[in-house]
């Protein structure tokens, strides 16, 4: 079964084209600067890759200009859309209502569009690749991959806010989670690598790119997260602030004159890695400035270390314990030397690095000395692949259950 | 030497008159609703307290009626106002400037105010304090105590919030920490009871009452502390909610129409424990309400305990270890449930709490179990105590210099 895994952003079109069978990328590639006069699409594989000048006006034209290069010029991948037998898309929010993937029909669009108050470009953008796939790919089953579902076996210890519980019922104000399905990939992923079914371990994921969040998965149950009504909560990112005494936030209002508005641009845009170091949100350009001498370079590189390393300890007493720690993402994957300084002085607590393994780079590989109680391990991340499967399991189940004549609704994975 | 310890709020005046040689508390007392109608004075230690309805229109007129009720009257405690050495003043903010108690000059005024910024309600209270001795006891040699200072040693990837660095320079952004003083008298006193040099101990103290903080100690040096800016950051408390989601803020300011004043307000006075249980502040009507079957107060004991965990996990990891772990104030040493459930499923950490000597009561006692690698200690906090021996300490040192002829100005413990 071919997937098409759509990640709509405000003004850009990500997809991907997967064969869930041979796990195999057909093609992919990204429409950026949707809307505006200096749009461009970006289609290949790796090194493999063009750009083209494009006119989109919206999602819709979009998506009509990655069917065409698809199915036709240098860039075909497929000879008809025929071969295309279904569409995943990733959604960021999906609230209260979603707990897994599910089909996508006028409820769940409606349900999308609700929960865009809690994500607002976030949502609506998604919406804008569902609609944009409707009108081009009429009649194909799609289905809805949320970055929240995975968190909902969380206790309600662990997602409420100490907050007036009224605000709860009212608006749903309560930690939702992020980067759900890398998570929940790298949990799987890192169960098989270890050889040890999910359901026996104790995992701390940790995705560590440019947004960053953390899991405490125990048995394979998720049970805390470090994201939370926003992906603003929880650790230092490249550009966001991350959890910070909330008393900050009208105070910096009030000093600034600045709007609601104008703050969350200041925690979200303008934080974290760039507004310590005042040179990059890429970590990169953060050790070489640090390496170089420059100071706030090297706070900002031991903060984002040391957010890392406390979020470590907190699981660790939240689970009792932990069998292996997962990294992923441009940086967990990449930072030989951000992994050394997480990891440093964690040894009496039983969780060693080995030096030389660090430095190798590769797949999916141990990174932990053979001393090590808790296991290090690094697993390259792949979202596209986690929705492509989502995708061919729910429609796989409809089909079987049309078989049978069961009305099975959208609940489905 | 007598010291006079006070503690001023914005419509309060606490006092104690400490003997320092002895740690006798020879009076004791507080003049609450000063400035308003129903001003009164409550005078006296334990069961032996008297309250005194009394004009009150400022803290001087405030101070004038606690040295005549010290001198004079059936709670006569001392012969006359030679008997008081010195004064010691609790200061909630000291800022970038005192690392240390010090002496009381105008410089050290002129700072306490424009520290007001940072703390608008204490350090003015502080101020009125100040004032009201310089008028009643002209001359008396007075101390400032800092619930800061303590926190100085932070390094700064603990003490930095992840914002633009140009607030920091601007306004002094950063983590002070609160509750200092407590922190570092139960540490010390820890550090007696388990008759190890305070400086070979990894330490993670908590101070649970209606406000909560928790510190590393790491030798004898504070590495980090979950207060922030402002005593809102970090854990949840009885009105407070601690650290969240920094979106939150700017949300709940656009639906429910809040200004800055207002979303302070709410995260100050009616979140925490209250706003979740609906019920009250006081752990100790939450948890009947909880054993009563009351969900929301169950949640609310939950969370709280929750918050407390994390910490300790956190801390663990800061300092690669913990030797022992130390309770006070209201929750910390009087609650045999809430430390249950603090320290359930902790023991996979070394960490075993003994439960029949978790319900003893008493004074400094440990309640871990012989097997526990971990030691668990309460101790009662005295921060009158502490105030009243530093005050003692650079008296005493300021005596010694000018003996010596040696000028020392204000910095000296």
């Amino acid at each position: 079964m071919n997937v098409l895994v759509i990640n709509a952003g405000s003004s850009s079109l990500k997809y991907q084209l997967v064969n869930v069978e041979t796990q195999q990328v057909l093609a992919k590639g990204i429409c950026e600067r949707v809307g505006s006069a200096e749009a461009f699409h970006k289609h290949g594989i790796d090194d493999n890759e063009v750009v083209i000048d494009a006119k989109m006006a919206d999602h819709t034209d979009a998506m009509a200009l990655v069917l065409e290069s698809l199915t036709s010029g240098p860039t075909k991948a497929i000879d008809s859309l025929d071969e295309i037998d279904a569409v995943g898309h990733r959604i960021v929010q999906g609230g209260k209502y979603f707990d897994r993937s599910v089909l996508i029909d006028d409820d769940v669009i409606a349900k999308i569009d609700e929960l865009a108050e809690l994500a607002p470009l976030h949502n609506k953008a998604a919406l804008m690749g569902i609609n944009a796939c409707l009108a081009e790919l009429p009649g194909k089953p799609m289905v809805a991959v949320f970055d929240t579902s995975f968190f909902h076996t969380m206790p309600p210890k662990a997602y409420m806010y100490p907050l007036p519980y009224e605000l709860y019922e009212k608006y749903g104000i309560r930690k939702y989670g992020a980067h759900g399905t890398s998570h929940r990939y790298i949990a799987e992923r890192a169960a098989a690598f270890l050889d040890e079914p999910l359901a026996d371990l104790k995992l701390i994921t940790c995705h560590l790119g440019n947004g960053c969040s953390m899991s405490a998965i125990d048995h394979g149950v998720a049970v805390d997260t470090s994201m939370g009504l926003t992906p603003l909560d929880g650790l230092m990112m490249g550009t966001r602030c991350g959890a910070v005494d909330p008393a900050i936030v009208p105070f910096i209002m009030e000093h600034e004159g600045l709007t609601t508005q104008e703050v969350n641009d200041l925690m979200n845009k303008q934080s974290g890695l760039l507004g310590i170091s005042g040179i990059s949100n890429d970590l990169r350009s953060v050790r070489d400035a640090s390496e170089a001498g420059n100071e706030r370079a090297q706070l900002a590189y031991d903060m984002y270390s040391n957010s890392v390393k406390k979020y470590i300890g907190q699981y660790i007493a939240v689970m009792g314990g932990v069998d292996a720690i997962v990294l992923t993402a441009g940086v967990g994957e990449n930072c030989e030397k951000m992994r050394r300084m997480i990891f440093a002085g964690l040894q009496p607590l039983g969780i060693v690095l080995d030096l030389e393994k660090n430095k190798a780079r590769g797949f999916e590989r141990e990174i932990s000395a053979d001393s090590s109680q808790v296991r290090i391990v690094v697993i390259p991340t792949n979202e596209e692949l986690m929705i492509a499967r989502d995708t061919f399991y729910i429609i796989q189940e409809r089909q079987t259950a049309e078989a049978a004549g069961v009305d099975i609704h959208t609940e489905m994975l």
